[in-house]
C-alpha cells in the first residue's frame, strides 16, 4: 500500500453494502482508503479485484495491519472490525450469549433484508421488462421485513445489548433505500405512522456522527458524478 | 422441555435450511427433538413459534442446556453450536483469521446463495404468473455462484482451513435442489461437466455420514407425506 492508512476498501459510491463498511471505520477511528469501483467498465469483475474477492461484488477491505488479510462479504467485514478493533465494545455486543444474538440480526439483514430489498430496487429500476407481479413480491416482503423490526423495536429500543450496536447500523442504508425509492408509493406507505418504532430507530442510527459522515461523502460523490 | 433431549429444533420438511442445521447437530453428536411446521397452517407465523422468532421463519433452535437460549437465523445458529460445542474443530475452522474467512463463506451463502436460487424456485415452481425473464435472471444467478465457488474449489478441496467446515456444509442443500430442480434443464447445464470441481466437493459433503442421515429423514419424511 503507497496511501499509508492502515485499510484500502474497495466500494461502489451507488452501492449500499460498502457504506456499512465505512460507518463502522468512522466509529471505530480507523483510517482507510476507499477504491469506488467503476461498475459501468466492470471493474469489480476484473482481475485486479477478483484477485481479493472471487464473488466479484463489494465491498472487500484489506488490513495492511494484519498482513494484508483480505476479508470480503460487509457483514463479515464488519464482524472481523468488531472483534478485532472495538475492544472496548463501543459498538458491538458483549456477553457470549448477546454476539450470538447481534450475528442472528446481521444473518437476517444480510439474507432477509438486502437481497429482498436488492430485488425491489432491480424490478422497479433496472429490470428490462415491466413486471409489476415480480416488483409487489419484493415490495411486500419490505414491508413484511419493517414488520419484523417494528414487532421487536416497540419492545426495545435497540437490536441487542440495550445499545447501538453493528446490527443495528447493517440495516441502515437498505431501509433508507426502501422507503425512500421502493414503497415510497406503494400502497399509500407511510413510514412515520405505518412504523413508528422502526422510524425512530432508523433516524437514531442516521444521526451518528460516523454514519452521517459517511453518508455525506457518498451524496458529494454523486452530486459530482 | 418434556422431550429429554438438549435441544429442540423447529424446521420444515422441504425447506433447505432446518436441515443444516440437522447435519451440524448430527455431526456434533448432539440430542434434539425436531418440530416441523405446517407452513399450509401457517404454523411458523403463529404466536407459539413467533414469540421465539420474529421472523416466522424456519429453523429456529432452543438450548435447553444453555438456559434454554432462543437463536434463529440458519447460520447463527450453526456458529452457535460449533463456537460451543466444536471445542475439538472437528467440523470448524480454528485460527482467529481462517474463522473469518469462514464466516466470510456462511455469509456469502446466505446471502449470495440461499435467496438467489430461492427465487428461482419460486419463479419456476410456485409464481401465480409464468414470468420467464424473472426465472432467467435467477438461474443465470445459479450459474454465476457455481462457477465463484468453481473458481475457488480448482485451487483447493475445501473452502477454509484445508478441511470439511460448517462452510462447506452450509451450500450442500440449496446445491443439491438447484442443480436438480432449478437448472436441470437451463441451457444444457450439465453440473458434472461444467462444475467439476463444485461437483467433486459436493458429492463429498452428501456422502458424510452426518449429512446423509438426515437427508434419509427427509426423504422418508415427504415419502409418507
Amino acid at each position: 500500500m503507497s496511501h499509508g492508512k492502515q485499510f484500502t476498501l474497495y466500494s461502489h459510491v451507488f452501492g449500499t453494502n460498502g457504506w456499512k463498511v465505512a460507518f463502522v471505520l468512522n466509529e471505530l477511528g480507523l483510517t482507510y482508503e476507499t477504491i469506488y469501483l467503476d461498475f459501468n467498465n466492470k471493474e469489480q469483475k476484473a482481475p485486479g479485484h477478483v484477485k481479493y474477492n472471487p464473488n466479484g461484488r463489494i465491498p472487500t477491505l484489506i488490513d495492511h495491519g494484519n498482513n494484508d488479510l483480505v476479508v470480503w462479504e460487509s457483514n463479515a467485514i464488519i464482524i472481523y472490525l468488531v472483534e478485532k478493533y472495538d475492544t472496548s465494545r463501543k459498538i458491538s455486543a458483549a456477553s457470549e450469549n448477546e454476539r450470538i444474538t447481534q450475528l442472528q440480526w446481521l444473518f437476517f439483514q444480510a439474507s432477509g433484508q438486502g437481497p429482498y430489498f436488492g430485488q425491489a430496487g432491480w424490478f422497479k429500476l433496472f429490470h428490462h421488462e415491466k413486471l409489476p407481479s415480480a416488483l409487489e413480491r419484493y415490495q411486500k416482503e419490505i414491508i413484511r421485513v419493517l414488520g419484523v423490526l417494528e414487532s421487536v423495536l416497540t419492545k426495545q429500543e435497540w437490536l441487542v445489548s440495550g445499545k447501538y450496536t453493528i446490527a443495528d447500523l447493517s440495516f441502515v442504508v437498505w431501509n433508507n433505500m426502501a422507503v425512500k425509492l421502493f414503497v415510497a408509493d406503494f400502497n399509500g406507505f407511510n413510514f412515520e405512522k405505518d412504523f413508528p418504532a422502526v422510524y425512530k430507530w432508523h433516524n437514531a442510527i442516521l444521526s451518528r456522527e460516523a454514519v452521517a459522515k459517511a453518508l455525506a461523502v457518498r451524496e458529494a460523490l454523486l452530486a459530482s458524478d
